[in-house]
C-alpha cells in the first residue's frame, strides 16, 4: 500500500534531504529506519529535494509498504530511531497513484532573516542575519514581480544536461511571495509557487535583499527574468533561513 | 578600568556559564579571549552563572582592563574569537567598584514550553515539549503565590556546606512571575527576582507545569514554601528552555 507522511527536520545536521551516498540525509536516515522497521528496502520519494542545512516543517514523502503493516507502530518505531533531528507524522494509507512530488499541487517555504546589528547566538541556526537596514517596501515590489507565470532561470542553479539531450524546462508559477515583519527583530518571506526550480527561493530571497539594500533597483525583476541568466540577480542567501513550510495536494 | 559587557549565548554548546577546569564553559573562552587579546590575565564576573544547557541572552559580566585598553578593538576581536556561539556587546566602562554579580538589582529568566502533541526539531534546543494540556489559569494561581520574598529552600537545589559552617541563606524576593501564550503553540514563563538560587527557575517551571497538568494544586504553593524540602516541589524542568534574559542595575 502507499503510505504519506509528514517530516520536519533540523536540516543543520545533514547533508540535505535526498539520499547521497556516504553522507548522513535526512530520506537517508528515514529509508534506513522503515527498511530496518519492515525489513524490506523501502525508498521514500519527497515532495522537495532540499539542500544542505535548509530546514523542513511540513516535507511530504510517500512510500510503499506491506498491506499488512501497522502504520502507529511504524510511526512510533520510525520516531524512536530518527529523534530529535527528524520527527515523521500523520502516517496515512492513500491512492497507490499517489507521489509526493509529482501529486503536490504547490510548496510554501519561508525564509527568516534577523535583522538587528548583532547576530543572535540562540537563533544562528535559522535565520540569516542581515544588519544593514532594508527597505521592506522596495523589497515588496521586487517580490510581486516575480508573482505569476515566467521562466526563473535567472533565479535558478541550472541543471547539467548530458550532450544531446533537451534543455531542462525553468518556467514556474509562483503563487504568492511576500516579506513582513514576523517579530520586533526578524523579517520573513513567505512564497508559494507549483514548484521551485534549485536554488530559487535563496535566490529570489537574496536578489531582494539585495533590492532592500539598494544594490538592485525594485523594479528590475522583468529585465532581470528576461536575461535568462544566472549572473543577472542578486546574491543567493544562506541555508540556514530556508524552512520547506507546507505542501499542498 | 572596569568593564561591563552584555553576553548572548547558546548553552547547548557549554558545560555551564562558570569556568571549570577541562571542559567548556562560556566564562572560560571569555576569559580565555580576553587573556589573549590584552596578554594579561583575565578573569571575568557573571550576573548568573547559568547550568548547562541553559542560554544566554542579557547575561552580565565585569572584569578588569589595562587603563589603555580600546574597547571597541577588544570587543570586535572577542566576538572573531567566540562567535557564532558567544556575542559580546555593549563593552563600556563602569565605576571601579561595579560588580557584575554583586551590584545586580535583579535578574529576568524566560523559559519556553512548546505545547502541541508532536516535538519539534526546529526548536528541540529552545523549549521543553510538554505534549499534555495544561490549564494556565492554575499555572498563573501558583506562580502569583510565589511572587514576593520567600525563603526558597524547597525550589532550590541546597548547596554543600562544610561541617561547623552555617547553612546557605536562601531566602529570595520574587519580583513577578507569569506565565502566558507567546506564540500559537508556546507558552512562555517570565520570572524575575532580585537573585535566585541554584536551580529555582527550573524548579518553579517544573513545579508550576506540574500543577498545569493537575499532579500538584495551584493553592499549594504556600505548604510547600513552608516545607522547606526539596521534595515537597515538583519535578526540574529541562534546560534547553531557559533563558537568562536580562539582568537590572
Amino acid at each position: 500500500m502507499k503510505v504519506k507522511a509528514t517530516v520536519a527536520y533540523d536540516g543543520s545536521g545533514f547533508h540535505g534531504f535526498a539520499v547521497n551516498p556516504g553522507v548522513r540525509t535526512v530520506a537517508g536516515e528515514i529509508d534506513a529506519a522503515l527498511s530496518k522497521i519492515t525489513s524490506a528496502e523501502v525508498r521514500s520519494i519527497c515532495a522537495g529535494r532540499t539542500d544542505k542545512g535548509v530546514h523542513g516543517s511540513g516535507q511530504v514523502v510517500s512510500f510503499d509498504l506491506p498491506d499488512t503493516a501497522d502504520l502507529e507502530r511504524i510511526e512510533r518505531s520510525l520516531n524512536r530511531m530518527c529523534q530529535p533531528m527528524i520527527v515523521v507524522s500523520d502516517l496515512t494509507v492513500v491512492d497507490q497513484d499517489f507521489h509526493a512530488r509529482f501529486s503536490a499541487a504547490w510548496r510554501r517555504y519561508r525564509y527568516r532573516v534577523l535583522h538587528v546589528p548583532k547576530p543572535d547566538p540562540l537563533r544562528r541556526g535559522f535565520v540569516w542575519h542581515v544588519p544593514e537596514p532594508l527597505d521592506l517596501d522596495a523589497m515588496n515590489i521586487a517580490a510581486n514581480d516575480l508573482i505569476g507565470t515566467h521562466d526563473f532561470a535567472s533565479f535558478c542553479r541550472r541543471p547539467k544536461v548530458a550532450d544531446g539531450e533537451p534543455e531542462v524546462q525553468l518556467v514556474r508559477e509562483v503563487l504568492d511571495a511576500e516579506w513582513s515583519v514576523a517579530v520586533e527583530d526578524e523579517l520573513v518571506f513567505w512564497i508559494r509557487s507549483t514548484s521551485f526550480c534549485h536554488q530559487m527561493v535563496r535566490s529570489i530571497v537574496g536578489t531582494t535583499v539585495d533590492v532592500g539594500q539598494g544594490k538592485i533597483a525594485a523594479n528590475s525583476m522583468s529585465a532581470i527574468l528576461q536575461e535568462r541568466d544566472r549572473f543577472a540577480a542578486g546574491q543567493v542567501a544562506p541555508p540556514q533561513g530556508l524552512t520547506l513550510f507546507e505542501v499542498g495536494y
